[in-house]
């Protein structure tokens, strides 16, 4: 049975106590909200190691690391260090998004070292091996992507990415409605391309209790991805991109029917002002489904820096309502990410996770905040340094940048605003 | 004649023209504005090699780099070539906070190097003068500050930091809605040690006339400084911070009866859902004046990461209505920023100030970003380095994660999306 399934039987299973506990809510309200579909608990039964986390409503904004293989780096081992270092800084799920080397072999070292639900979108595999196979892509037979999915499903991959909203009447309000980026989904058009050379709707629309069955069996939760999404600021909220939407929206509705979890993948490029309509949209056509949002980056000039574009986007959108963020590194529009870039992109989107979560009156998140702020005040540099969301960082730069065992820093030094005020009104001595 | 009392002659002046070409925008629109006092073009008589940028309404948000010595580092030498880093970055101001060393000679240094406004907070160097001159700062007499700032401002100093609404009354208020840390603003502390000790108004307040004399001679704009303004989210939007402000905006008004361009500074700390409210308290109780903020950060747990931090809070600011941002680097609480913490800062912070003047509307910001999007659809990858807001950083991404001559990038090799869209749609080979 899936976690939906047991909600609705009214039963509190392992999984959403692990995250009542982990969140600080009740074990009721969890068994609720997975009833309603409003939070999915992604936890493939055949995931063994796995500690589930909970994604959605009134929960804490939850951080996605992609890895994985490509052409041009198809080595196994750095996917499974950057595996490592994402878990490390605090990722709550990875997404092994290989299409180089082993894929197979890949995403089953993935799942075995992730303790996180460990995500997909199986429409890459099914490319990859559809060249080898039958020639291309377009030659690929429906059948194929229903195996991959099986395949994968029975490896214990938590969640997947299926672009089942990218029908015919999507495409054609693509074609309709001019973009200076067409589609810069990888799975949007690796389908769009079979769709249009095969005259055929998207297999994983027109069979779509098909894919229910598969994630039903394994309680693999659905990620239903946006093909359409905007690639540049210009396309952003177009027409194809809503209409793919309501679209999902429909088929959230049929999912959680059959008891299988479902959420919703956004995008993508989009001006700050049009982030929070976003949401609402989202969660209106959507039924409340969790969203699940790529970044937004909020400005395309700067590569290199996207992992900053994301976190402002990425904190907006989870301040309007966005309960899932995928990061985006500072290689994204560049090439594949290195463990660095991984590092750093986890980080910057845990900010934007966590600066939304209070805002969004996330009781956790804000008592950390305080925790730091006494420290400060206290002028306790250990503390400080154990509290921060990088320690090794902060240490580093304390120490590379002040004398030992000073109690102010370099910034101010002797004149210490704190240290002063501290003085003047009687209080024990604190620090910025 | 200062700018505004051009403005209220109804002269146009070289300064207002430099702004209006710069922005895009007709000289009567600036002429208008800095008449209301909406916009400001800080620009003394004496900044000799000054290129003039105007901050305020309608206009593109600005971008501020901290620079200067302090004692644990009092070389100039490295601070010019952090000014240079800066400018070259994209700062459209810095404001000398030296407080180590030869303070006069940085300062004049700084002005000669620099063709954007430079700002000070002369409070810092009347500070550390007093020490060496009275023994301490609350020796300080109060004829001293003066004589400070005719110096600064004699010396070119565009515009200075002043905590005029530090007075009796918003301390009463700091002392009795207690706070986890008291007060984070250098100035504002010496200010407050000063007050208590001699148990007098602060002399910035009482005698704010002659302030304005010294700034009407000079033309110097007043920023009027937050010394109360939140070191942490528990403090942020407290009485003691809403007190100041509201005095600020008194002296808004008198500034502009006097005919002193004046702006007025903002926080600091605070979470995403108080940012917009920040904003429109100061315009509403600031007569519009240009709001000037330091961040705001948007967590205390981030030390290492506050350049994001500060860009998220930032961004949001700024499409709140926020005009000028200054920057948060990377050293921000641990210690003072080097040449890359710089250089990180002021990127960050422009990518915060782009982003809002895209959702603002600024018409040259989003043309940037069309730009971009063309060069991704065309595969262009020089026009992508080129276009970037860090080419030098983009370029060194793009060399290392791929193979020369490449027209896709490793992140998805031969499986580009846009590639395989762009043959079946029958348009040009794109990329994202």
């Amino acid at each position: 049975m899936t976690q939906l399934e047991y909600a609705l039987s009214g039963i509190i299973t392992k999984e959403m106590k692990i995250v009542a506990d982990y969140e600080g809510v009740s074990e009721e309200f969890i068994l609720e909200e997975v009833k309603k579909g409003e939070i999915v608990i992604p936890a493939n039964v055949n995931h063994i190691n796995l500690v589930p986390k909970g994604i959605g409503k009134g929960l804490s904004t939850k951080v996605n690391a992609n890895i994985g293989t490509s052409d041009a780096f198809p080595e196994i081992g750095k996917e499974i260090e950057k595996l490592k270092v994402a878990i490390d800084a605090g990722a709550d799920a990875v997404m092994d998004l290989s299409t180089g080397g082993d894929v197979n072999k890949s995403r089953r070292e993935i799942i075995k070292n992730s303790s996180v639900p460990v995500g997909t979108v199986p429409m890459y595999q099914a490319a990859v091996e559809s060249i080898s196979r039958y020639g291309s892509i377009v030659a690929m037979p429906e059948e194929f992507i229903f195996k991959v999915i099986e395949e994968q499903a029975k490896d214990g991959v938590d969640f997947i990415t299926v672009h089942c909203g990218l029908t015919l009447e999507s495409l054609k309000r693509l074609k309709d409605n001019k973009r200076i980026m067409n589609v810069v989904s990888r799975g949007g058009a690796f389908t769009i391309a079979w769709m249009i050379h095969n005259e055929k709707e998207n297999p994983l629309y027109q069979y779509f209790d098909r894919l229910l069955d598969i994630a039903k069996k394994y309680d693999v939760t659905l990620s239903l991805g946006d093909g359409l999404r905007p690639g540049c600021l210009e396309d952003a909220t177009d027409a194809a991109q809503i209409q793919e939407l309501i679209i999902l929206g429909e088929l959230v509705k049929k999912a959680r029917e059959a008891g299988v979890q479902v959420m919703v993948e956004g995008p993508g490029h989009v001006p700050i002002d049009q982030i929070e309509a976003n949401v609402k949209l989202q969660k209106s056509l959507c039924h409340n489904a969790p969203f699940y949002v790529l970044g937004p980056v909020v400005t395309d000039i700067a590569p290199g820096y996207d992992h900053i574009t994301a976190a402002i986007g990425g904190a907006i959108a989870a301040f309007a309502g966005a309960d899932f963020l995928c990061y985006v590194t500072p290689a994204e529009h560049l090439g594949l990410p290195d463990i660095q870039d991984v590092k750093e992109g986890v980080i910057a989107a845990k900010i934007a996770a966590h600066a939304a979560d209070i805002a969004k009156g996330i009781k956790k998140a804000r008592e950390k905040d305080l925790a730091m702020a006494k420290a400060r005040a206290n002028l306790d540099w250990n503390e400080q340094i154990q509290l921060s969301i990088d320690p090794e960082k902060a240490e580093k730069y304390r120490v590379t940048k002040n004398k030992p065992n000073v109690e102010t820093c370099s910034m101010c030094g002797k004149f210490c605003a704190m240290q002063i005020v501290s003085e003047y009104l009687g209080t024990p001595t604190t620090s910025c």
